[in-house]
């Protein structure tokens, strides 16, 4: 396999979310994606001899996912403060799906606010079922626990400590909640939801 | 939310997997939509007094994705028999993807072969990235943990013990999936590839 | 390490639960000391090259608890069938302590079986805290996931898949629990119950 | 059911674990006591319409050993520093039992250590087996997946990253653990080990 590339974010100086602080989170953001290929060139080499290294290719399989979807959220989570804060566009698509679905945008994000402060190390994230043209949001535990199968993310908030502890201290989740939400460049969240509704 | 309705499909008669079992397992999905819906409804009610209600909230949240996965991947299961068997086209895209990326189709079958066999009730699937244009084939516990976050399923293999309990007994995983794989419609499969090739 | 080696059970014909279903999950339980005692074995195989193994290592090693669990819980599910149908003794330690926390045997009872119909693969479980003389009722998903920390097991019920599929189908556990339930010798289970009040 | 009371602990200032990090590490671990009696309390409140209740009740019951294993755990962890540095005794029946088992408690140690840089947020535990008379290592995700059940715990090392973020920043584990290892009175562990070897 091709191995995965890091990428590069854009990033503007955020409100309430410290450099130093976004600084270590994208080199935890760079190990998800180093330790996914390092396990996937291992399972390639364990493969060589299958049949005795079975219990090790069965649970360096298992835990790809981890790895994998350390990855692509945190790519969708820096890449939405990209380029600078934007608003929601009122009467853009997004927009006017929120309101059909929540009774208006704002509604949805107090829920996507309430699931963020679940206890626990995870994401808060608003998914978009193309099938029955409705939102869902969820609490993904850890990377790889209980996401909503299939289905392309709209909005992801990262939850684990790292992405708060330091300007917050280990009980200020809700403040770090709030900062997120302040730095948001909603056309990129906006283009996620257009992709949507294509094909 | 608009509830989830229950598919239904176009079953053959299934070389090695019974009527009995085939009939106990479309049950079994049509419980996963009927309890998404009702742990849907649920949130909703409870969300009426949600600081009350926030523990309750919280893991009926946490849980739903356990219902949705368990109904979308059954649909994505039992669509793969419908209208009977047709082998991989060779020189379909598919195939050459497989080609491409495994030396072969049947290389990659063996794979997902390996993992199906992993200890634990759960799922052996193909994904497909389309952002580095590779595949993916990956362990799901239960329905809904370990997943490739956002990736389309091209298969899906369910191995939890009633896919095969029945008719192979607690040992006899290795000879259902075996069945399972005399049973694919691969048109199917090949027509879910192409719908990632677009856009 | 010494190896673990799989008990035997002196189990009686038991009622509800063919002796088909308990050869099969005997086999079962017989995999998981295997099991365990394979990887215990391969990560210390792996230790003499840590470094080049550390992935290996870890996922093994987060396995391990798998396979223990699913060879110590059914060891504690088979022997509360041996030597044949016992009722809990009235006016017994284990009768008078769930009478004073939950109002009686059968309330205590009632909630095990509701936890029992919980949905996916895994236990009900009875613990005891020596702490704070209480018990608590649990749900372990699978063999491994969300066990009471430390705390001795009073009361074991399988419910995954295996424990009920042959005798009563997917949709029969209820039917299961029931038949459970009229085979146990709590005298076993009462024992377990006093071992917790010494020392 | 009598709440839980959280417990105070006799702490010294620790060498290279903040007072402002253990300050907040306390209050984690008041949060799941706290937490584990509000679910308990709501469980008792939804039983008396437990048909009613049925998906919620299910759900509080799979999220309560979350907090009673963060409480739990958090317990064996503080413990472990109280009234200052003692190291092992040279002889007592830890060490003799370390050396018999893995060539001495410097190799125990090591992977303990080892375990504890497994990704994920977590525990690295020291259990004690008393059936075979064997130690097991494990890795606990987040407080309670993965759990050697039934077994007494030997040593406790909490490597969630309000472990040490405060302090080492968010790649700093490795600088933390070396700090845990640094700060323990033996003399509290030997005590859990002498404790499993009675009766």
């Amino acid at each position: 396999m091709t191995p995965y590339e890091p990428k590069k974010f854009a990033l503007p100086a955020l409100e309430g979310i410290s450099p130093k602080s976004v600084e270590e989170h994208i080199a935890l953001y760079e190990g998800y994606v180093k330790n996914f290929n390092v396990i996937t060139a291992t399972v390639a080499d364990l493969l060589k001899d299958s049949e005795k290294n079975a219990h090790a290719l069965s649970e360096l399989t298992r835990r790809r996912s981890f790895e994998f979807d350390g990855m692509r959220l945190h790519e969708l989570y820096f890449s939405q403060f990209e380029n600078g804060v934007m608003p929601m566009g009122s009467g853009s698509p997004l927009s006017l799906a929120l309101d059909a679905q929540y009774g208006g945008p704002e509604r949805a994000i107090t829920q996507i606010k309430a699931v963020a402060m679940m206890r626990g190390p995870g994401w808060s994230i608003l998914y978009f079922d193309p099938q029955n043209k409705q939102f869902q949001i969820g609490f993904a535990g850890e990377q790889h626990q209980g996401h909503f199968v299939t289905l392309p993310i709209i909005l992801a908030l990262d939850v684990w400590e790292h992405a708060y502890l330091l300007d917050y201290g280990a009980l200020g989740k809700a403040k770090y909640v709030d900062a997120f939400f302040a730095n948001l460049n909603w056309s990129v969240i906006e283009n996620r939801f257009s992709g949507t509704q294509r094909g």
